[in-house]
C-alpha cells in the first residue's frame, strides 16, 4: 500500500485552478472549465483510493466507500433494524467570484482524508461512507445557490432551473450541456437521496465564533432563517446643476437612507442586514435619480427578530415613499437534534453554533434527511474573499474530527 | 410670398423624431440617426428661407442671413469702425437620454421664427444673423458636454475628441464618419468663430427661478461654478450572513453616508450638490462591498461657496476613509455684461439670472466672444427629462424677445 496523500498533497494539487493571479481569490463557477477541472480532480482522486464514483441525475458527484444499496444493520441506533444507505460527508468545490480557497473545498478534500485515515487505522465500516461534490452551491453563475441539492429533492423545478441565464445569457441547460452534463435528466432523486442516511458537512467557520471561543471546531446545529428584499425608492428625474434642494426628489437620498436604515434596525435586533447592490437610473453624474432599486439580505438566528428588523425598515423608507418587495424568504432550519448531541460529545464538548449561511446540508435536512455540520476554525473570520484562511493544524484536527464522526457514525465491521 | 411657418409647424415637424415611444422622452445623440434626421430638417429649414447654411470644422451648422464675411459699420456701437462677422443666435438639437423636447430645439426653432419675424415686419439687418445648431452640446454619448464648441475654441483637442468612445465601444471618429462627416477637417476653427460679434442662446430655464417671479423671459448673466468629484469608499469584502455587524467594513455604508453628507453641505452653504451614479463591488445582494465610487457633481453661483461645500463633504467622507478626487472644475463664467444691460433694459426691464447647466454660450464667453442668453419661463421647473416643458404662448413671447434682441444688435440697414 502506498503512502496515503497528505493534506499539503491535495490542498496544492487544486491551489491554482480557477484562481485570479491579481487579487488571489478563485472563481469557479459551475460548469465552467474551473469547475471541470475540479469535476475531474475529484474524480481521479475517488478513482486512485478504489471509490466508487456515481452521478446523480443534477451531476452531483458521489464518491463511495462501501455499497449504499446493500441493506445493513443500523450501527447508528444499536437497533436490529436494517436498511440501506450510507454517512455521507462532503460539500462543493465551487466558488463565488474573487472567492477563498476553503469555502467548499476544505470539506471535499477532508472526506476524502478521513477515509484515508480510518483505512490506515485499519477501519472496516459497516455502513459505507460517502464524499459528495455537490455542483453550484454558490449559485454565482445563475443565481440560486445550492441549485445541486435544491433539483435533487424538487425544491427546485428542472424547467425552472434549465432555464436559468447567466451573465453573458447563456441558459444553465446549455451550459450543462457544453460541459458534458445531460440536463435532459434534471429532476428530483430519491434513489440518490436514499442513499443518504446521514449527512455531515464539514465547512471552514464563515465568522469568528470559534477564535472568540479559542477552540478549533464547532458542531453546527442549524442556518438562521434568511430572506431578500428588493427596496424600490421612488424620485424625479431632474438636472443635477439647475434644480434647487427643496424642489428635488431625489431617489439616491431615500436609497442612501434606507442603507442606514437597515444597518440601524439590524443593530436594534441582533441581527444582520446589508445592501450589497444598488442600481440607480438614470445613472448619469449630472442627473438627480429618478429612481433606485436597493438589495437587502437580512438574516437571524431567530425568524422573530428578523420580521423585526424588517418592520423597523420598512418603517423608515416609507417616509422616501419606498416600497419593500420579497424577493425570498427561507425559514431557519434545525439540523438533526439526535446528531447535533451526539457529534458535540463525541468531540471533545465541541461549541454548538448556528449560521447566517446557506449550505446543502440545510436543503438536504428540510428534505428530510438527518443533517448535521462540523464547523473549523478561521482565523480571519472573512469569508466569500481571498482573505479567507484557516490555518494547516486547523484542517488536520478538522479531518481528524471528521473520521471520528464516520468512524462513529458507520459503526465498525463486527 | 408665402406665409411664414407658425411655431406649431415647426415645432410639430421634429415633435417624433428621436422620441421614445413609452416615456415620451427623447434620444437624439450626436451622430445618431435621430440626430441626422434634426440636421437634415434644420438644412431644410434654412434652405426654405434662403440662409446659407455652412458648416464649421466640427460640423456644427451656420446658417445665414446676409454675409458674415462683409464688413460693415458696428451698429452695435454706432461707431465709424467697421468689421465683419454677424449676431448669432440658436443653441443645438441633440439631447440627453429622456430629454425633453425644449432643452436645446427651443433656442434654434426660435432663432429661424425670430428671423421669419423679421422679414415679415420688413426688417433689413445691417449686420448678417446668423442660427447655429452646435453638433453633441449634451455629451450624453461620448460624455464631453458641449463638444462642437469645445473644439472649435481649441478647449478639446481634435485628438482626445476623436478617441472618445460611447457606450458601445465606438469612437467619435467612427461615429462622425459613419454620420457622413469628416473627423480629418477636426480641430480649432478661428474662421467660423471670428463671424461672430455677438452670441445670444436662447433656452428654456432649468429651474424654477422665473416661475416664482412671474416672469416670462429673463436674461443670463452667467454660468455658476461647477465640478464633478469621484468619491472613493474603501471596504472589506465579506460574506453579508456571517459577518457580524461589529466586525464589517462595509463600502456601501460609507457610500451612503457620502450621499448624505454632500445633501447637507450642499444646504449649508447654499448650492447644490448631487450623487447621480454609484458603482459597488463585487456587487452581488449577499456580499459585504469591499468598495464604493460615488459620482458627486456640485455647482455654485459663487466659487467660494463651492469650494465649502466641497471641504465639508471630505472632512465628512473622511471618517469612512474615502478619498475624494477631482475629475474636473469650470470656474464661473460672466457674459458680457454690456450685452446683459442692454437685453435687460430691451426687454422690459426682465429679470437677470445665472444657472447652473453648462452651455454653448459659455463657452464662447469663455473664448471671447461676446455672449449672453434668454430664458424662457419652464412651468415644471424640471430639466433633462420628459416633465420638461413651455406653454405655447410663453415660447412666442420668447420668439418675439429674441426677434428684438437681433433688430437692436444688428441694426436696420441705412
Amino acid at each position: 500500500m502506498t503512502q496515503p496523500a497528505t493534506f499539503e498533497q491535495l490542498w496544492s494539487a487544486i491551489a491554482d485552478i480557477g484562481r485570479d493571479p491579481i487579487t488571489g481569490g478563485y472563481r469557479r463557477f459551475a460548469w465552467s472549465d474551473a469547475d471541470l477541472r475540479m469535476r475531474e480532480w475529484f474524480s481521479g482522486e475517488c478513482a486512485s483510493r478504489g471509490l466508487d464514483l456515481a452521478e446523480d441525475r443534477m451531476g452531483n458527484q458521489w464518491a463511495w466507500w462501501g455499497n449504499p444499496d446493500r441493506s445493513v444493520g443500523d450501527p447508528s441506533t444499536g437497533s436490529g433494524r436494517t436498511s440501506s444507505g450510507g454517512i455521507v460527508t462532503g460539500s462543493h468545490l465551487d466558488s463565488v467570484p474573487d472567492g477563498g480557497a476553503f469555502d467548499g473545498p476544505l470539506g471535499v478534500v477532508s472526506g476524502l482524508l478521513a477515509i484515508d485515515r480510518l483505512r490506515s487505522d485499519g477501519f472496516r465500516p459497516q455502513r459505507p461512507i460517502g464524499v459528495v461534490n455537490f455542483v453550484d452551491e454558490e449559485g454565482a453563475r445563475f443565481g440560486v445557490s445550492c441549485a445541486g441539492s435544491r433539483v435533487i429533492t424538487g425544491v427546485l423545478s428542472p424547467d425552472r432551473a434549465l432555464a436559468l441565464r447567466d451573465a453573458d445569457g447563456m441558459t444553465m441547460a446549455e451550459a450543462m450541456r457544453a460541459a458534458g452534463q445531460q440536463p435532459e435528466l434534471l429532476g428530483p432523486d430519491p434513489e440518490a437521496l436514499g442513499r443518504i442516511s446521514s449527512f455531515v458537512e464539514l465547512h471552514i467557520e464563515q465568522g469568528r465564533g470559534l477564535i472568540d471561543l479559542g477552540r478549533v471546531v464547532a458542531v453546527g446545529n442549524g442556518l438562521w432563517a434568511h430572506g431578500r428584499w428588493r427596496i424600490e425608492i421612488p424620485g424625479e428625474a431632474n438636472h443635477a446643476g439647475t434644480t434647487r434642494l427643496s424642489d428635488r426628489r431625489d431617489a439616491v437620498i431615500g436609497c442612501a437612507r434606507a442603507v442606514l436604515a437597515a444597518r440601524t434596525a439590524a443593530e436594534a435586533h441582533n441581527t444582520v442586514a446589508t445592501v450589497g447592490k444598488i442600481s440607480i437610473q438614470p445613472g448619469g453624474v449630472n442627473a438627480i435619480a429618478s429612481s433606485a432599486t436597493a438589495w437587502l439580505d437580512a438574516r437571524a438566528a431567530s425568524e422573530p427578530a428578523l420580521r423585526a428588523t424588517l418592520a423597523q425598515i420598512e418603517a423608515e423608507v416609507a417616509a422616501s415613499g419606498a416600497v419593500v418587495n420579497e424577493e425570498s424568504w427561507t425559514p431557519q432550519t434545525a439540523f438533526d437534534d439526535a446528531l447535533v448531541s451526539r457529534l458535540a460529545r463525541l468531540l471533545d464538548n465541541a461549541p454548538v453554533m448556528s449560521t447566517g449561511a446557506g449550505h446543502d446540508a440545510g436543503i438536504l435536512a428540510n428534505a428530510g434527511v438527518p443533517a448535521v455540520m462540523i464547523f473549523v476554525r478561521n482565523p480571519t473570520g472573512a469569508s466569500h474573499t481571498p482573505a479567507e484562511w484557516a490555518e494547516p493544524e486547523d484542517c488536520l484536527a478538522g479531518i481528524d474530527a471528521l473520521a471520528r464522526v464516520l468512524a462513529e457514525l458507520a459503526g465498525a465491521e463486527q
